[in-house]
């Protein structure tokens, strides 16, 4: 297949999935010029974005910034591998596929783990992780993944924080959906490490994930990651040492998320950024209730960020088809992760705003009809 | 600091550096669209980059392509962590910085290698690797550099795959910056793996690395890697299964290098790509000699690639104002990265023609006069 048989004739579809999302034309343009990687201006670039991501977490006083090239899954390993001692024993609270995730890595770095099973529409309860603490003495750490996206589900990251600190518990958060669009903030006490990535709620596009580390910590973590390549030590050490990244950096996804990070603080940094994604949540939600479709979550426990909606019960019903026929009218949506019950997803999140999910849920409205599928 | 301050004005500098490289406008032009994951066209698209470096090097017949995040190196750990048991023993011929990467790599994981150390100017001669073969039976598998970018030596490939092929050693090759620039045939047998990256002399922009790996090897490494996120076995089997990316991929540089690989096709593949560097190459190293500079590597073992070449003995040498006078004259050189010597290097990869690296040397003659080095 040669590149013209992938291009899309017209505009290009929106996507409405939680990462790689739709950026904004000018993100995109970053990437239209070469970095050098040893070159000062690039890695000025590099530094500024890493103040830019611990200030967005009120993270300026304790807190380091280390990059690392690609997914956000790899960071999520690195840190992990990094910060947990090979005797230590990790909580996981577990409500969707991305704790499930966290478990498998620690099942093959050899890290003991306690697993806090929960359904996928049941928040964590504070008061369940200090049962645990108080159950098993081994516990050291919790690996906490703030907005479960298999559901969209929010977690009360600020209450386990509490708890964690409380219990002298080193509390590792995974923050891929949540940084940038929730409030979050480190001088509460209690995080020891938040990861993300590019490719979501900054608007970047994918290919570098990132951990917001407390300096001490990581400090205390040299030579522990069985991993050269995700040892967060060693890259934080031989940037502060150089400038440098350790290895190649994905040049043109960091100029793109210097890119979209300016237009995160132009356009008023995390509270407008949660503004926006509220009111695209809202519209996207009320106009499919309209259409018959029920969210799977309440809605004090559903994030603005991707909403995972019942499937039609209709015989009709095929997901692959449905897919298929609002991607010809330029949405892409998303499948959905959940184990017991049929689902899709629509991400309300991306350079769009409310104006797009009206325009969306029509278009999903029209496929339809067009398919035969009666929701309710 | 904002992007506009990292913006150059007028033209780009030209990269001489052996990536991230110079690469065309239209590669860098099709990262102007969004592409999401879990879609057919995207997934169609990593198909068959794959399908076209399974190719290149003729191993159409026995071998896959495993694509991974992340820069070179990260790819060349997973190799290691998937291919080569716990209990396996890894000969590491070692004449520069790339092959001492490989042993980090295996310390961290905790597997026994053998070093056979080499000058940094010395290629691998077969008949060693022989010797070290009978010296030493614990050894199962040989790592080796084909070019080490360090001073940019060429190793006798075909040669040491035959040695192997003839003990029934396990060769996995990293073929960082010789792949698409060097004849490399599978089809001669010998090579379990084979690892490049995505900015290399595919001329797409750097972000990923891939593995052309014997498939018959490959699936006997299920459940072997110490690392989920570095799992080749694990990459390979979901992508067969879904067609998609196991953690979410690059989606923009997975598409520029899908936009390097048609022109690579399209001007004539390895043989046309391999004789443009090799022209540059001439250029470059004839304008610098009558600069006065004098290679490092003697010609017979210089790969057209990257070029290192003595620093002046003149008291004036400074290596980063010369780099800074070249750069101000639009031309990005790299550092030496010899232990030794002191040196610098000058690529002669990327989207340029002979004619780029007579006016680099133009460039550097004028910023040594008005630095007043002198070079004999």
């Amino acid at each position: 297949m040669t590149t013209e048989a992938c291009v899309i004739l017209g505009n290009d579809p929106i996507l409405l999935t939680p990462g790689p999302l739709s950026t904004s034309p000018q993100t995109r343009e970053a990437m239209l010029r070469d970095w050098g990687s040893w070159d000062a201006a690039f890695n000025r670039m590099t530094h500024s974005i890493c103040a830019d991501l611990v200030k967005i977490v009120h993270g300026e006083k304790d807190y380091v910034c280390v990059p690392l090239q690609g997914s956000g899954t790899f960071a999520v390993e690195a840190t992990l591998g990094t910060l947990v001692p090979r005797q230590g024993c990790v909580l996981v609270p577990n409500n969707g596929a991305y704790c499930a995730r966290l478990i498998r890595i620690l099942q093959r770095m050899g890290i003991a783990y306690v697993e806090l099973a929960l359904r996928e529409d049941e928040p964590v309860s504070p008061a369940a992780i200090e049962d645990a603490f108080n159950l098993d003495s081994r516990i050291t750490h919790v690996a906490q993944v703030h907005l479960e996206t298999s559901a969209g589900l929010l977690n009360p990251l600020d209450d386990i924080a509490a708890v964690c600190r409380r219990h002298g518990k080193s509390l590792i958060v995974d923050a891929m959906s949540s940084f940038g669009a929730l409030p979050i903030d480190l001088r509460r006490g209690g995080i020891d490490a938040l990861i993300s990535a590019s490719g979501k709620c900054l608007e970047g596009v994918p290919g570098m994930g990132f951990v917001i580390v407390r300096h001490s910590v990581l400090q205390q973590s040299e030579g522990r990651s069985p991993s050269l390549a995700l040892d967060l030590h060693d890259q934080y050490v031989y940037m502060e040492k150089t400038t440098q990244w350790r290895f190649t950096p994905p040049t043109h996804v960091v100029a793109a998320l210097r890119q979209a990070l300016d237009q995160f603080i132009a356009q008023g940094g995390q509270a407008a950024r949660g503004a926006r994604y509220t009111q695209n949540c809202a519209a996207l939600v009320n106009d499919m209730k309209a259409l018959g479709f029920e969210p799977f979550l309440k809605p004090e426990v559903q994030a603005p960020v991707i909403v995972t909606f019942h499937a039609p019960r209709d015989p009709a019903w095929n997901f692959a088809n449905f897919y298929a026929a609002v991607r010809e009218a330029g949405y892409v949506l998303y499948p959905g992760k959940l184990t017991q019950v049929e689902t899709f997803r629509v991400g309300c999140i991306g350079a769009i705003d409310a104006n797009e999910l009206h325009n969306a849920v029509a278009a999903i409205g029209r496929a339809l009809k067009r398919l035969g599928i009666r929701v309710k």
